[in-house]
């Protein structure tokens, strides 16, 4: 295998012989490829991007890389939902209790915070206590005694990913639908799944912000999914605001718990429950989207989602007690109400700016081995195509320092636009992708 | 400096932002700039390309990052010529004495065999004895005190072109105009020259092989010397066959000492000429082309070229007495003349396979470290457009033993294509480029 000449066929857009793929893979693991090789391949992938063929291949060898969840001989359905990242977007929490209390399994393996989008790791680590470092028969077990565990890519589970999504980290390559694809499904596969669920973001806030490209990428997963044997379906729903109120690990705990409790915001509702109802028909749980959601809500009615939250936050070494007490989760101390400067008609709330004030106020990172402050962040009431007075208070900030109030205020500034023209809000819910095609909602 | 920041602007088609290119290669130099982000920059670049702005800065922070030719005070044009690479291409050893006997000083910065084409410093080298490797301090009052001295790029010379060059060699990023141009003259650039003349090649033996792609290489070289106070011209020459008869490093060197006694073949005396009637035009020493030829033709006919050849071999290290006993050049063992399987007309002499096959004779390299064979190659007598008859002659091959022998052959058959239809052959010398525009002679 020379490797510039493979560089070369994919600079000049040719496609790779089968076989290439795998035996990269292979090489790259045994550190046989110099990663300025591979960073070359990586951006002349951006460039020419990848055949099906050569995609499959190469998510395929990423995933054989590693290790895989095993539930051999377990007839409960497994079903998982992953999102490609935005700001507020906590349905993780909701959906993994939820979905476990309608009779699936949930192994969810989440990630951390990644440029100015949060994490699922970083928010449940907010729980005083609360392990995200499972091994892997540790997650297995939890998942077949509790219906669900909530834990971290392992160092068993596609090294390789692991690897080459540092390398594009800091070489410009992230920015490719075949590379993000290869990098989710080959962990989503891993996770012994019979259902998969995917929330496509579309809007400034996603990392690819188009809709063509949100739907690129849904299809593009959806094959690998299918082909192998996974029922995969997504939703692209609105990444041009925030979803929900708040947004920073430890308030969106609690906005999580308030709606357990029945008082979630709406938005943050539809979208879990759309996404919730996939899942559970995707797993052959229920036979309509609509007797699902209402399977869904009875979940939080009856206390059974919360309760269920209970004991996986117990198993995973946290205090349970936070379910019912949402203060005992950490509290910044210090805060301020940001009120609109003019009246007006609030045209815009950039999710890029709240995310990136979060990390400005070191409830994110900049780089990996940064630590996060679990209780900084936004809660911002206010959404696109409300009208506001002058002085009516938008939002409140949470900061450690006086320097994080002013951050997170100048981060309010720029995310909220009042006046002007810009481009109406997303649908929440947009697109429907299957294996049968798109439908628009 | 963010690089990562930096390659996503490139990626995205951006122009980074003035002093940006400098300080990259400052940063690179100091080994601040990983490998792998780098190579995914040049990768960017071959995608966007450079601005004039950044391909301007990034050549001269290259020549910036090492030593300059000194000739100050010195009142002699110094002129050189550069070829971009090709197959039989040995012109420069003769363009060097023969410029030099006509009243410039010519400091001949050559390099290697790269890929599939020659490289001067190797034909150099089947002299017995002669050395390539000569200090700044030494090659710098070899020119003043023989008007001439053909050397290698030495440690002090544009060091970072050389690390880049070698990292875009193992990475795919070699074909690029904006690269090729701004590695070919931060290095022509140090040689402290006066008038610089481009033989820039097309056709499929070339690295850039379109006629577009190679007057936008000869554009863009010229806009770089002239912007530099160097007088540059470029002429666009044929490199669809092979040029002369001989292919190979001691081979090459023969056929230059034949014509150096005025038994030059036709189409190698035509490009020489031109190349070098355009150098002494642009070094202010004739008024124009066709006195400069005739003064050229003038330098073999009196014998004073192969007398200046012969003092500049004896002056680095080698045996003078080449220049009359070709037959002391080093000599493959075996040999064998290939001929016509079927008669007809000759569509083609491709240059690649021709150049491939040395390689794999022994007579150029695949990796940096390896030696070459100077004896073995190929002498090819046949043309594109001769018509010929089944069983003629059409070429020697020369080999150091029977597996090369079997290996030039199969590299001829490949090469030289009888009946069926090609592309007619290319203009010899098809544009002249200059500052002034582009003429098509």
């Amino acid at each position: 295998m020379v490797i510039p000449s493979l560089i070369e066929c994919k600079r000049d857009g040719g496609e790779l012989p089968p076989g290439t793929w795998a035996a990269i893979v292979r090489a790259y693991a045994a550190d046989e490829i110099p990663d300025y090789q591979m960073s070359a391949l990586l951006m002349a992938v951006v460039w020419r991007g990848l055949s099906n063929a050569e995609l499959t291949e190469l998510t395929a060898a990423m995933l054989a890389s590693g290790a895989r969840l095993q539930f051999d001989g377990w007839a409960v359905p497994r079903v998982d939902k992953h999102s490609t990242g935005g700001v507020g977007d906590k349905t993780s929490l909701l959906l993994a209790p939820m979905l476990a209390c309608c009779g699936a399994a949930v192994p969810m393996m989440s990630g951390r915070g990644l440029g100015h989008t949060g994490g699922t790791l970083d928010k449940l680590e907010s729980i005083p206590g609360f392990s995200t470092q499972l091994a892997l028969p540790a997650a297995t077990a939890q998942v077949r005694a509790l219906g669900c565990a909530l834990f971290g890519q392992t160092p068993e589970i596609a090294p390789v990913d692991r690897r080459l999504y540092a390398l594009r980290d800091v070489t410009g390559t992230v920015p490719s639908v075949p590379l993000i694809a290869a990098s989710i499904m080959s962990k989503k596969l891993a996770e012994g799944l019979n259902a998969l669920v995917l929330d496509v973001k579309a809007g400034s806030g996603a990392f690819l912000p188009d809709e063509a490209h949100a739907l690129e990428l849904a299809r593009t997963m959806i094959d690998l999914g299918e082909s192998s044997g996974v029922r995969t379906v997504a939703l692209v729903t609105a990444m041009d605001r925030p979803l929900g109120h708040a947004c920073g690990n430890a308030l969106e705990v609690e906005e999580c718990l308030l709606a357990l409790h029945g008082e979630g915001p709406a938005d943050l509702m539809e979208v879990t429950l759309a996404l919730g109802a996939e899942a559970l028909v995707a797993a052959g749980l229920e036979r309509d989207r609509e007797a699902a959601c209402l399977r869904l809500q009875g979940t939080i009615a009856s206390g059974a989602a919360l309760r269920k939250l209970a004991e996986i936050i117990e198993a995973q070494g946290g205090n349970p007690a936070v379910t019912d007490d949402p203060a005992s989760l950490p509290q910044a101390p210090h805060s301020a109400v940001y009120v609109a400067r003019s009246a007006g008609r609030v045209v815009a709330v950039h999710p890029r700016p709240v995310g990136q004030g979060i990390i400005a106020m070191g409830g994110g990172r900049t780089r990996v081995e940064d630590g996060v402050d679990p209780a900084v962040g936004f809660v911002i009431t206010v959404r696109p195509g409300d009208t506001v007075k002058a002085g009516q208070p938008l939002a409140t900030v949470y900061a450690a320092d006086a320097a994080g109030l002013q951050a997170g205020e100048a981060a309010l500034s720029e995310a909220i636009i009042i006046g002007g023209t810009a481009p109406a809000p997303r649908s929440l819910v947009s697109h429907r992708v299957s294996a049968q095609g798109v439908e628009i909602l």
